[in-house]
């Protein structure tokens, strides 16, 4: 019987240890499998050989699966290694077949965003050029939402319910005061506008904030920008702003990069976008203004997941493992939408031709005409995929997540 | 039978409208008062006559009540007026007791930090001075929790604990590479170190992050603040370093505004203290560093509130009307630690004699001798006031809050 190899590689999300989760929980209950091996740090510890088992008494319990699916980050820990092209390095792919062959391993499972994709691409194409029967499938996770071939991604869902509850949270603190008062919340996105999307999932009955959303998506104009927050005020004392930092002017310069200031030493900074419009509205509109950028909180905040993106998360580990198991190689699971309300999704699997190149930007038609808010449809497509509380356990006040495994080697 | 007022002041906190729900529900079980009124925005809504009835039908109800116990921020609004000494201007007094003799009020209360205590010991004396019945009562709030006479400060707790919460979830995110990295997270506190101390609870078995602490009780040095970077360094990869917004150098300068910079326009702008620590170590260790500011979230998180303090917070509201119908007046209600562990608390009042005045700093013994971190006794001090998990309704994948009152002041 073969054994497998799980390893994550890339930014943290809420949902990556779901998907590593699924993949043990599967890959225990499969016939086709018998040891599972964590490579830690990703890629670079396949070839460092810096491997862990999975299926030790202590890590098949179900506690530790369940503290698994809770844990933000990479319970393996990760890496940014991109694999170079096999013309490039066959070195390198010898080396990584060489391992995985000693450890008699049938199937590896990369759970990463587009970069991990592509290796996960390479490494299949190189099994199939040396006729190496080893499968390779990709399980994938990003909080930017902005993967092709699937409706959306792992880590989405939780970071884009952190940011709406966050924004309604922020709504209430800013409706407190009868002073005309200017909010602007930059949030991650450096090229797609999803997660920015979200924060205008915190309006209801009450609550009108934010009252302009900007995405990378749209050209970013300070003149317009200057005059949406000047009509905002007048109809109301408190305006909220969402913005991506990644927005850019007509010609593609980084709202951010333009504002570079030099601090007394004279060396150049960035400010981020959210301190950049702050000093704009207070030199051009002379309101009370402030900013506040979610910064990493918005990926790693287990404590408030969305329950329906860690099933999903772990489902998609799962499938990976069960069409691995059928002889497929060369893939990545999916969620396809079904419909939006009540929400039905399948799980599925697609090639990987298109997921390295391609990034999924927010369709134009999911913004209003003005570039300065979503439409009904953009907040229709986010919904379902907050839905419900992935409630970690909690000791002494604090959430009870598990050791990153690198730190924790030996632990049994 | 008279009726009662309470109104609201200050900063936002996670626990204010508990605060609030405790002084409605007692009054409405209290047969000494009849009719609840709140007034919008502090006590200048008591000199607009901006009033709400507080035990309409619809608010007397224990779905209201509950609700209001979660939400965070204020209920009624607040506002940012300091009241004059009664020689300064004895006309302001004249009005507010017309306001309030014209409504039949028997008992005022103030649910605030130190400038609201202020006022409720003011409208104390000026009531003793004109010989007028109505009893004025102070309900503690900040999330700073330096307010004299009381053990600690409502919202404090909730504060505390998404703090805690976040330094475990940001020390999962940072131990993912296996590079040395330097985050540093800046936490509030202009003149006490209390809330960045609560980042100390993040230690655990497996995590020994934040490894350096500062606050603004002890004075800043740059020099040994990099020492301290370079040797935590050398011990673990992930270095972590929690510093309160509002430490300064030996001369009393803030750090924050040492660094100011200029835009591009000349303007200067002030950069937070995560930002000048960010360059600082750029600068001269090269090393892989980020910063992240809490910023508001840290006051307004209802939806990872502590259970403790939403309950002491109500208590000390109830505990207030209990005693103005005793015929206490110019007091404020407090909590009276009995011991750490198990946690026991008594709710009392106090005179309000020194609490404008003076602001409760972190006691030294409570920080290490070097400076940069803070002992046993401080987490021992912190932790019962963050236990318990104080979960809001959730509806759609959102918590679920009361609107602020004055967006919907005829709502019934």
């Amino acid at each position: 019987m073969k054994n497998i190899m799980v390893a994550q590689s890339g930014g943290p999300t809420a949902a990556i240890n779901a998907s590593l989760a699924g993949v043990v929980r599967e890959a225990l209950l499969c016939e086709s499998y018998d040891k599972i091996y964590g490579a830690v740090h990703g890629i670079s510890g396949v070839l460092e050989e810096n491997f862990m088992e999975l299926n030790t008494p202590a890590r098949v319990h179900e506690d530790f699966i369940k503290s698994l699916i809770h844990t933000p980050a990479m319970y393996l820990g990760s890496c940014r290694f991109k694999m170079p092209a096999p013309e490039e390095d066959p070195g390198i792919y010898d080396r990584i077949f060489g391992i995985l062959e000693k450890m008699n391993i049938g199937a590896f499972f990369y759970i990463g965003g587009n970069d991990s994709m592509d290796t996960v691409a390479k490494l299949a194409r190189a099994a199939e050029k040396k006729g190496s029967p080893i499968r390779f499938a990709g399980v994938p996770k990003t909080i930017d939402n902005d993967l092709v071939n699937t409706d959306h991604t792992p880590g989405y869902g939780s970071a884009a319910k952190f940011i709406a509850a966050t924004m309604l949270e922020v709504a209430h603190d800013t409706y407190i005061y009868d002073l005309p008062c200017v909010t602007i919340v930059e949030i991650m996105g450096r090229d797609a506008g999803w997660l920015t999307a979200a924060a205008a999932l915190a309006r209801n009955e009450y609550n009108i904030t934010p009252q302009l959303v900007y995405l990378p998506e749209v050209p970013f104009h300070r003149a317009q920008f200057l005059e949406d927050v000047r009509r905002e005020l007048k109809r109301s004392k408190n305006v909220v702003v969402a913005v991506s930092e990644g927005i850019r002017d007509e010609e593609g310069v980084y709202i951010s990069a333009k504002e570079a200031v030099a601090d007394k030493f004279g060396h150049m900074q960035l400010s981020g976008v959210g301190k950049v419009l702050e000093n704009l509205v207070k030199r051009e509109l002379g309101t009370k203004v402030r900013s506040i950028e979610l910064s990493i909180l918005q990926r790693c905040a287990g404590h408030a997941a969305s329950a329906q993106d860690l099933k999903e998360s772990c489902e998609l580990g799962e499938y990976a493992v069960q069409k691995t198991a059928e002889g497929e190689t060369g893939f990545m699971s999916v969620v396809e939408r079904v419909q939006d309300q009540p929400y039905i999704y399948q799980i599925r699997h697609s090639g990987l031709q298109d997921i390295a190149n391609k990034a999924k930007a927010v369709p134009r038609k999911w913004i209003n005409e003005a570039g300065n808010d979503v439409t009904e449809e953009m907040i229709r497509y986010i919904r379902p995929l907050i839905l419900g509380e992935a409630r970690p356990e909690w000791k002494d006040g604090l959430p009870v997540y598990l050791p990153v495994a690198h730190l924790n080697h030996t632990g049994e």
